[in-house]
């Protein structure tokens, strides 16, 4: 196995939160962080007119993202993160700023020789 | 359900195209192109010292990413797409210039309202 890769869809998040770029980049920032991970670019953002979110981090073990949707609660978060780091620590950091009222996490093993 | 995320971990390929920052970034334009998606950041690309390369397109649709690991003829990809386009059109990009002798796909709904 080369990485871990968690996906979690939030939901029940406070629109003003998922609105919240500036909110939104630290979340990426600090989940890599705690994660031990290394940026190779990014953050990079993207707010929409309606008021949606997205962006990423390039790392050296692989990437962080994340789509916010305001209108419905809902934020789809990408932890993928390859070598000994453990991606669920990154998602303790969007728990803890965005409260989430119900997740639903996958996550899934990348590069596995034998499938 | 907002998205289609597919998740393709391609093997067999050749290590010069794994090496080939060119390369991937083309396909990576080129998949958000037949699948209709619209790029709002990027293609951000790294090249990596080994020879490993690793990607990302941010979408009004969410992303297409991607991180090469030449030493294993293995590349892992991302495409999540909002909306009507199907990723799998995106694949078929990577498939024809990349020419994988194995691939593990899997197709991850993303933000359904009842799990």
């Amino acid at each position: 196995m080369i990485g871990r890769h968690l996906l979690a869809d939030l939901w029940g998040i406070d629109a003003a939160r998922l609105r919240d770029g500036a909110l939104l980049r630290q979340c990426l920032v600090d989940a890599a962080r705690v994660c031990g991970l290394t940026p190779v670019a990014g953050p990079v953002m993207h707010e929409f007119p309606g008021g949606g979110v997205t962006g990423f981090i390039l790392l050296s073990e692989s990437h962080l993202s994340l789509h916010s949707y305001p209108e419905k609660g809902f934020l789809a978060l990408d932890l993928f993160t390859c070598g000994g780091s453990d991606p669920r620590d990154g998602l303790a950091v969007f728990r803890d700023r965005l409260q989430p009222a119900r997740e639903d996490i996958t996550v899934q093993a990348r590069g596995r020789e034998t499938p």
